[in-house]
């Protein structure tokens, strides 16, 4: 933080990849599924064709091409083709559901629970992420997550790096640009962000996508903070 | 809670009134605003007539005549008008601005933050409230009440008793109807909650209004639970 940057009021993290880590925590879940279904498989790369769908899905909403779609829904849509490629055409609804809801069972990173603790005494604390609203309220019951507030993409409809994404989150929370501090592993989540006045802090999540990750590996922008781990965050904003 | 009813996956809750002591507390706090400014006035008489503009001005929004409003709003528009009438006229826009700010300092009755608590650990609880997102954001950090998410009347952009605020919940958990219970100390509330297929569990607080209260001191429809307090709620959901 500058020496004389006033301190925000509240601070939107992003989710996936900043605070869970969804890559091992999904692939747990799918290799348990493969227990349960006597399936050998190479769920890395299944889980890598599951996830490829989700930038391409949010980008068809963004663009007005498809209607607003949760990415539950989106995930669902290509799981069931997933599942048909591996002969699982037939599966149950219900388990079906289950396990596109491993993306509600993620783990936090270790340094997340207690920072958050530690940043909520002095700052309002939301997630801003491009879950749905129903996926982000589950996964912070089921990873601890002690959220003032939960806030989504769902909540404009649209998804980042919309600026109606930031804009919804800063109406909803009567805030101005500049009290308010993004938080992501992402650059451009950060350049969305400070397009339109609010500050920025930039945790890399080096393990994100797996051994071998390419991209967000650095800083590519003039963030306010950058910190190793939401505990790291704490102590530079003071808490 | 009868004996054929299966438990409801998300509880909402009206709050003011229902879960915080708006009455006293915004009493007290006009009263150490008197001693600050040497004001003697019947607080009481003041508060009532403060309050007054909030149905009014919730049905305007409701009925188009004026666009979407926060209660925060209304309540600063008709403060300023009454602190005009006692000859302060003249405070500072900060000041009115922390005065107006009292909704936001309710204090819970004795029993909510224990029940609330209870009910946390089995089912999603979230207010579902009239207030301003902001307002309910910072009652909750005040009264320390631990919900999983907010939701409010300003997800909808119009108020209860409106169909489009519970619709919008329902919508934003990605949830049934008839799993979710609405909880109030108002009928009219329930009523409408329980028109669109919601449960409904009914919780009287006979104080709410102060002594002489005339309304919702009984169950006026057929209402799923009826209990006096949350921890009688929580006992009778199973928690």
């Amino acid at each position: 933080m500058t020496a004389l940057m006033t301190p925000p009021v509240a601070l939107l993290f992003d989710t996936y990849g900043t605070l869970v880590d969804w890559r091992s925590s999904v692939l747990d879940d799918l290799a348990r599924f493969g227990d349960a279904t006597g399936r050998q498989q190479d769920w890395a790369r299944f889980l890598a064709d599951w996830k490829a769908c989700y930038r391409g899905g949010m980008d068809a909403v963004n663009r007005g091409e498809r209607p607003w779609t949760t990415v539950d829904a989106l995930y669902r849509e290509r799981l069931v083709e997933l599942l048909a490629a591996i002969g699982l055409g037939n599966m149950r609804r219900g388990d079906v559901d289950h396990l596109t809801r491993a993306w509600w069972r993620l783990r936090p990173w270790p340094d997340v629970v207690a920072g958050l603790g530690r940043l909520r005494r002095r700052y309002l604390i939301s997630p801003l992420s491009n879950a749905s609203f129903a996926g982000m309220v589950h996964l912070a019951k089921f990873a601890g997550l002690p959220w003032d507030c939960v806030l989504t993409a769902e909540n404009a409809r649209c998804y980042k790096p919309r600026p109606e994404v930031y804009r919804t989150a800063l109406a909803l929370l009567g805030l101005p640009a500049d009290e308010v501090m993004m938080v992501a592993a992402h650059n451009y989540d950060l350049a969305a962000a400070q397009a339109l006045g609010l500050r920025t802090a930039f945790i890399p999540r080096p393990l994100e996508h797996g051994p071998g990750q390419t991209t967000d590996l650095a800083p590519e922008g003039k963030w306010d903070v950058i910190v190793n781990d939401v505990q790291e965050l704490a102590a530079a904003l003071g808490c």
